[in-house]
């Protein structure tokens, strides 16, 4: 993805090919700044303070995070150690088991002198792998948003078709393109008209993440409060909901960023369309429901202190809640699949009860 | 209510009944401030930015407001001017109406020297009228809690009756004792066990005044993002919930904080019965159902804007969103009747069918 003139990943290794680099999404928006992690501490510490976040781009992490490992010490145990340590940091996103595994059986057989030059060549590997799925996910899902638009006759600079989204589901969340916003990249490239609604997704406010790739890519967008979605279904100013997700059992329920129950509950109300868009490592196939799924419950602290641009142009945070006041803090949902319309896949849409059926869901790099 | 050793309304007359005097809420809960309102222009402003919220409370301010204009000038005109300058301040709650149509009503008919002495009397007994509602909201919604606790084997300290509210119905919003909030003040006073889950309730955040009105009261709560809700209900951790309104439409569709109806939603998906508390002005007998309610939008910089406390202890603002980002603030939702369980009203607790068949509710002060 382009920002001004110079083309990013989320992600990306050195020149030398030993460390790997990244764009600190705790500052972001306000500020653009990138960080070099050399060893597997840092990737650990950058995947649990979200330095790094959204489902594929933790699991790509925590693949360079193993490569990391393997410059050090390519030992049995060092390789091991560096799996669990990765894979404690965050237990929701399944992307991260996934990637762990991925590297650990790929490794684990091979001598000790190979297995550095192979994670890391493994590591691109699957970035790269996530890059082609999520440019599979947004022609998928153009073609699904160009059908719904034909339909209902938007999709024009007089009516454009309206878009919800929750949460940030763009190349930020991935290596590139995204998940949810690709097919709206790809639709507003393709000259299909698009309106995003963008939840602020409180409290780590991810939405503004969202609005700062449409801003970036040019896509017209309106920022609003996580309770507003209801009122705009409601209202009939939504045509379609699309979220990515951190995790799909296999009967299709999904595990997503706190708040996409309640949006899917609206969609569904309204008869509004409700989209996920996942690349294939985010399927859970050992999961047969979204029961057991494992929601992540984070520090208060992202409750409590909003970040934030001063008068003098400074980043500050605010404090909006006291010390001593209780907070709770969950950081997903599971959205039961009874009000998930399609699943986007990069192998094609497919309903949620469709999916425990298509083989080929099941392959993987 | 009692802050500290202090007992307090939200609203009171000064000593020589000419001004009077309010806790400045856009300040609260960083800051406990009043204020006098001298001129009618001083009740305009304060209900405009919301220094008074809260549909009691905002219908109390306005039948003040009328007798501030009426010091200065009691004649037909200056009496109108007045009601329609302090109507045209919010548009949602209809206690505002409700309450500029009984000074209107009751002014109208007497002479110019009789006016002030009349508004400033009417204005008092309104208020009086509305914590005397609130008291009896309280203890109707004490007995409904009462007995959903006993069916559910909770109110103890082991297993709490966990209330989920939104945005802030406590006396803050209303003259004293609040709506949703008093049956849970009283709860807590006769000694059954409650602990509230806190909507945040972005953009304007009034689960901070909500928080802070339950912290001040000693009853057990946690914060939550809006985001939240669903999720915990899905988890079993919800027994009710609990919300004031803006205006209840003959049908019992119900205008309310925005993100109301999202609340709504989940409770109705997982069985967790919702309720709706409302003194008697919150009820709209002209609007057949909801679809007529004018949803307010409010100021985009009420979404970018967040204010709190910075590393210094004092109160600062910081910018989340850049100017130049579009947003979206409406300010309320409607939820459909079907989604409400029952509403608590000073006369009794009805089912959302039952209210247009029940010509008690619409007896008035």
């Amino acid at each position: 993805m382009k920002i001004g003139e110079t083309y990013y990943r989320s992600i990306w290794p050195s020149a030398d090919g030993r460390t790997v680099h990244i764009i600190d999404q705790t500052v972001l928006p306000h500020v653009f700044a990138t960080r070099q992690l050399t060893r597997l501490e840092c990737a650990i510490e950058a995947i649990a303070n979200m330095r790094v976040r959204g489902a594929p781009l933790i699991g790509i992490t925590a693949a360079y995070g193993v490569a990391l490992a393997m410059n050090e010490d390519a030992g049995d145990r060092a390789l091991s150690a560096a799996c669990e340590a990765l894979l404690a940091t965050r237990p929701t996103a399944v992307n991260l088991a996934w990637a762990l595994t991925k590297m650990h059986t790929h490794l684990a057989p091979l001598g000790r002198d190979e297995r550095a030059g192979a994670a890391w060549a493994l590591a691109r590997e699957l970035a790269e792998d996530d890059v082609a799925q999520n440019a599979l996910i947004g022609r998928e899902g153009l073609a699904v948003l160009a059908k719904l638009a034909d339909q209902l006759g938007a999709g024009s600079a007089d009516r454009p078709l309206n878009i919800l989204t929750h949460c940030n589901a763009g190349w930020l969340a991935a290596v590139d393109w995204g998940t949810a916003l690709a097919p709206i990249f790809m639709a507003h490239d393709a000259g299909l008209r698009v309106h995003v609604w963008v939840d602020e997704t409180r409290p780590r406010s991810q939405g503004l993440l969202t609005s700062w790739e449409l801003a970036s890519h040019g896509v017209p967008h309106t920022v609003i409060a996580d309770n507003a979605g209801g009122h705009l279904m409601r209202a009939g100013l939504v045509d379609a909901c699309i979220v990515g997700a951190d995790r799909v059992a296999a009967n299709g329920d999904t595990a997503n960023k706190i708040g996409t129950y309640l949006k899917a509950l609206a969609a569904s109300d309204n008869r509004v369309p409700f989209y996920v868009a996942v690349p294939l490592p985010t399927f859970d196939w050992s999961l047969a429901d979204g029961s057991h799924i494992a929601i992540e419950e984070r520090d208060g602290h992202e409750v409590r202190v909003v970040r934030g641009i001063d008068v003098d142009g400074q980043v500050k945070s605010v404090a909006v809640l006291p010390k001593e006041r209780r907070v709770a803090n969950p950081g997903f949902d599971v959205t039961p699949a009874r009000l998930v319309t399609s699943v986007i896949t990069p192998c094609g849409t497919y309903s949620p009860s469709a999916l425990a059926h298509t083989p080929e869901l099941r392959a993987s790099v």
